[in-house]
């Protein structure tokens, strides 16, 4: 069990009356229990949460009249993985697996497996399946990449990504996600927190459907994956932004944090993590 | 109501063992009953049905051997839609959509609202709001493509479409759809059969969520809106794909046909027509 | 005939040995006659003065150790362009075109016309040929773009601009080349000194073929084509780029100016000037 | 010296009257005389020679009233290439390039160097310099496309290319020459004819600019590089296309033929040939 503070503050200087959804608070799952949750408005604001898209991810939706807005959201979250060798952990079978992961083979916005197939194939059809096989991926993503932050859009995709070779952590993740599912592994993209991230941000990365459970990966390995928080899940980013404006307002600052509370996490030489 | 007789007939020379994941069924909904259904495989074949996806899909997958495969299927689907003068219908705010709406804003594989945003509010944006604002859109969009079979492949997109300006019933509808999400509406692809469509062939058409419902729209004018049998919905055509194949097989033979059974369907004069 | 004073100064952090293709020295043509100019390094550097490209453009390269250079360019140009009404500048026949101009029809890296043509016929076919005609171009680019530094970036093409409606001068100039292409118009880009600028810096503009001479176009409506300096000229803005640099430099400064010398430029009211 | 006769024959439908730009008659050069050549026409046409581009591309020009028009053409090529053994063939030195070439550095249509210049030096950066480094990029396109006629369209570029892994002659060559480009190898597409090409039809391929001289390479490997008759060279394949028309015309049939007159073509176990 690890136990991880998160936290992250947002000011918005609102020009207009402006609709926000945020996706910003903690999933509470089976693997992941919040306690001391905080989300706080300044000045204060109804705010409604609901659930959203198949995986019934939170949103927090408020309307906001002109004001210099703070947004400040808080908790600890407990986290209890399943952790497996990797060696342990094979792939589904096409014919077996569960209906509702299915979804996550489509090619998406960002991750356009349709066109990167026979890509995917040609690099990674022969490796044994498994575990191994989809951290190959996030190894070829890592090595072929150069994190470079400006040097992508929010409209960059996959196929921008293999070509340009340089990006964020989403373009890390929207990559792998991309050739997992082009040699028929369901792989979606999780929104979060990462211990001790630098610099610093919400996160991004992905989970690869194996062995019938979902696996964690962060082809960026800027965290371990026993220190990620989940906010939510989805296709690719399109689903899972932190926040979406309609109206006019400008951000003026963001702080996002995430804190081991006990010992230092363990050095992960590569565990098979399943939170989901 | 309307009583319309639908079927398909599909043949494949399977050279592989062959996984076959198939969305021809038609949907059961309140506004839509179905009767006398039939789905037979000729070798006989153990199919499992699934419901996928956000909004429970019907999905028949089979596991094939090598064969000459057939696979008929028919009903009968009695129609009950709500109609509503177009005048009627004005549009949803954001403020107060239904959270399970919300998923139909954002961009997806084909339907690249992100980058269409600013083209779509520069046309539409000043439009007024309601029913008759997405049959501008449909207008648009009609007025401007050619249709052309073979101009497009399974990986066109809206972007592609705008700029080519040819295309075939998935390109009206993912352009269309692209347009109303540019401007805040949520839209999405419907998968289908259409009274007395020429050529004869499963159909593409779309949603958009007006004042609470999802209404009816085919941006190619080639079907009553009246004689549209629901099949599936998704984002866009990638999760709503006839058959999507895992293994080798060729199609030899594809028939697919929608007839009304009672009188002629009513000149529609465009009503506005929901059934979801 | 208007006098023109240009210049232009980079400093640049060089830490590898680095090739510099430099494009920034005034052309010499029977239309812009140059005096008083100078190119001079500090620290001083052999130079080689060469002629690329269909059209001669000049070029400098230098081959420069590592070291802080400053590179100085100052010439006053006297520009004697032929000016014509508009309504008396027809479109040259495809038939009877100058075989030397017939490649500025060749869609090129950043004009694609041969994926806008159907677009480019179905805006602007049906208006009266003549220079008028691509006066309406530029008035539409003008029209639907919006101004915005930091939008694009060095690889954004017509057909991106043409989505998402935000550029530069580089920009509206391959997008108004790409349309008049589509429509069987020679263009080409031009790269230059325009006076008084806002904010300063090296200038894109275009050139159409039309009766028998190259006409100047500026889409961004940014300068007077009276007061425009030609530099090079180009298919698209790869061929004319004011620095490449092979090894490793940074650019710490960058001043660019051009000032009329004579009274002011006359009020354009839109002319139809040729300078080549 | 090789000895080869090269004919097309082509038949329009010519429905509207249509503007025929040609470049189907092979190049006169130092390395290459042509010999008893014709062009014909029936109905007999008044055609117009002339040439284009930097390279000077034959071209013919015609008007065609409406009617069915044959298009024949035949030449008998003395081929007299220079040929080096590939280690003795370096790199030129872009400090050394002569002006000339530099502008085949630059990124074209088809070929968006701009965009892959980061994956080429990362596959290709580290090895020798010289012949065996081009020839490395063209055993590397090779080996990871398939050929597949269909595949691609005529707005398929060396990016698409790269992603879908598939295609024909000149998408080969075209990723062949965007990665040569991309190290900084100045390299160029050549249209033509080729020895006993199968199926026959006109050739593409390419040129990597390498110690001075221009030296052939044909990234498909259907042909030997000692039986290639250059018909014209540009900078892709947007600048010899083999036919340009505008008006109303459907191609009814296309026969291309190359045949060898003397003994067989020397096996080439790769010499470095050097036409240009």
């Amino acid at each position: 069990m690890t136990k991880i503070q998160i936290g992250s503050k947002l000011v918005y200087q609102v020009r207009q009356p402006t609709i926000f959804l945020l996706k910003i608070a903690a999933a509470s799952t089976q693997h992941q229990v919040l306690s001391d949750e905080s989300l706080t408005f300044d000045p204060q604001i109804d705010v409604e949460q609901c659930q959203v898209g198949l995986e019934g991810n939170r949103l927090h939706r408020l309307v906001v009249q002109p004001c210099q807005l703070s947004i400040a959201y808080q908790a600890t979250a407990e986290l209890t993985p399943e952790i497996e060798r990797p060696r342990d952990v094979g792939e589904s079978e096409a014919a077996q697996m569960p209906p509702e992961v299915l979804t996550y083979m489509n090619p998406s916005r960002y991750c356009e497996s349709d066109l990167l197939a026979r890509f995917a194939f040609e690099e990674f059809g022969q490796l044994d399946p498994g575990f191994g096989r989809v951290q190959a991926i996030c190894d070829w993503v890592n090595r072929h990449l150069e994190y470079s932050p400006g040097s992508t859009t929010a409209t960059t995709t996959a196929s921008d990504v293999l070509l340009q070779r340089t990006g964020v952590c989403r373009d890390y993740a929207h990559l792998a996600i991309t050739l997992c599912r082009g040699i028929g592994i369901p792989a979606r993209y999780v929104s979060g927190y990462a211990v001790d991230l630098q610099p610093p941000d919400y996160h991004g990365f992905m989970e690869a459907f194996l062995d019938g459970h979902w696996y964690l990966f962060d082809p960026t390995r800027l965290a371990s994956t026993l220190g990620l928080v989940r906010i939510g899940v989805g296709r690719d980013a399109a689903d899972v932004a932190f926040s979406t404006l309609t109206g006019t307002a400008a951000m003026l600052e963001k702080n996002v944090w995430a804190t081991s509370l006990g010992s230092q996490l363990p050095s992960s030489q590569d565990p098979a993590v399943s939170t989901a």
